[in-house]
């Protein structure tokens, strides 16, 4: 039988534990094209919270009864695709459950990296890294010299954020939510200066952290900590809409400062960043990605919680900050 | 003697008639390299709120007791820098003054389209027009086919906005204040369709004038105006940013809808735009826009005031709606 994650009902706002059930089914036979895979690593991610949305989003809202649609990463155990032997590791979406039979359409890449951690394909050389790696440099424009400010600076995609743009030479200052993550900000990402929004004032800490304004700020969170970064950028900044995590239900939209006359008096720009559209630039963020790691130039932090029955609870608990690094859940 | 309209005092919001006084000073003598340009017409911008707030801007602020800064066109009667002679017209920063001394800083350029009307300098020739085709080109990138949104789209920058996205291939639905100015959009400025949003409800009449999204919008507003617009953005828009004509005031911020989910999941972008930033584009610009006049695809508007003494009012006057196209003030 094939253990899964269904969702129970639609949440509202940051799903709950209690808006999915576990479920079995039987494993299912393959049609011609069908790869079976047994997963190893299943991903949670913010953004899942748009997906189970039934609002306007940039995916298909998530059904009821349906398996929870996730990235996941594992290996081929049955196959009647040619594209796939049995024993090669593959991504994709495969969703929260043991084994998914899945088609082409579904597979996002084969792991050729084996060098390198099984897991990295759901962080660093998955949807985290790769979105920091083309959202920082194809919408964030970054320069060498740029000051680069990042929110949720110690997460999946922060992190990768902050550590690229120091490899390209800007001064990096990174935002997050303890004093721990400060620590991490400093010590594991490099950041040249790091602040907790839930404990400084940001708007007396980044002027001085940032003296001649903010070239790009990659946003993560949206809410007050943007509102603060706003208020100091240096003309021609280039802000990446990433993620909005600081807000938790956009219907109806939450109220802040209106941004026009920041972005017209600095000639600025504020952009939405879905990696998802940018498929073809993939496989060369992923080489670039692996390289610095293999030279130890990046580093990452993962939070693995072990078992299907982790999952429930495990986006609530990305929103209350539980994690430090990449959540991902761990089957076999 | 020169009468001149001084800054009596800062204003807070919309400048008001009460915030400025006439004055007279005399001609001043001439050192190497002024010009005395004699003024015929004064220009009239509601981006003169922002040149007269002391909040950040991009501009310096005018100081009380100084000439109002503005946009002038004259002819030069007397010289003492080679590159003007007795009789050229000119156009640039010569203020709100009978006569200017000025030297090559403050001359924008000599005006060549002695075929057209000479105000057309301070309008579709000038700042308004050079901002319309720069700032939609550049920010707004429209592609044949695009549906282009125009806010203050019967204005001196949303007319020549509206037919320019016209000229090149799209769409264009215009948003004004009034029935008259709905009018004018669709029999003078060529409008697809226009809406009055004092009285129709706008987030209604959108969708069905706007059935693929809208690709462009060129924001003169921000406020509720925008708002509602920003419901409708197809993927990818571009929205220029180029006025906030609907706020009053900006300190402290007023509060709307955030909008980072809405960039978010339709991949779209804000950019503030200034021409002033682009000033090497500028004569191409003209050049493009001197053709389309001449061979009649332009149209423009002009309200046109008499003499310094309605200077004062001029700017809430704008504010107001009074005008029916751009602002100007005839001196001789």
């Amino acid at each position: 039988m094939n253990r899964q994650v269904i969702l129970a009902r639609r949440p509202t706002g940051i799903p709950a534990a209690s808006d999915f059930s576990l479920a079995e089914a039987p494993i299912p036979d393959l049609a011609d094209g069908d790869v079976l895979v047994e997963n190893h690593f299943l991903s949670v991610e913010p953004a899942m919270r748009g997906w189970l949305a039934d609002t306007s989003n940039y995916s298909k809202p998530i059904n009821v009864g349906e398996v929870m649609r996730s990235l996941a990463t594992g290996q081929v155990i049955a196959t009647r695709n040619p594209g796939y032997k049995i024993g090669d590791f593959v991504t994709g979406w495969f969703g929260w459950q043991d084994t998914a039979r899945v088609r082409d359409e579904d597979i996002s890449r084969k792991i050729g990296e084996t060098d390198l951690p099984l897991s990295l394909s759901l962080g660093l050389l998955g949807l985290n890294g790769v979105t920091a790696y083309l959202g920082l440099t194809i919408a964030g424009e970054p320069r060498a010299g740029d000051t680069v400010v990042v929110s949720t600076a110690a997460g999946a995609v922060g992190s990768a954020v902050g550590q690229i743009a120091k490899i390209l030479g800007c001064r990096t200052v990174g935002i997050t939510g303890s004093q721990t993550k400060v620590k991490i900000c400093l010590d594991e990402f490099g950041y040249n200066a790091a602040f907790d929004y839930s404990a400084d004032d940001l708007t007396a800490c980044l002027p001085p952290a940032c003296p001649a304004g903010i070239n790009v700020y990659f946003d993560n969170t949206a809410g007050p900590i943007s509102d603060a970064v706003r208020m100091n950028l240096a003309v021609g900044a280039r802000i990446v809409v990433c993620g909005t995590a600081s807000v938790s239900a956009w219907n109806p939209p939450p109220q802040g400062p209106r941004v026009e006359r920041d972005l017209l008096t600095k000639r600025a720009r504020m952009q939405g960043f879905l990696a998802f559209d940018h498929r073809d630039k993939s496989e060369a963020a992923i080489a670039a990605l692996a390289a610095w790691i293999r030279e130890g130039k990046l580093a990452w932090r993962e939070d693995v919680l072990h078992g299907l029955g982790a999952c429930p609870d495990a986006i609530a608990g990305l929103y209350r900050g539980d994690n430090l690094g990449k959540r991902i859940i761990r089957l076999r």
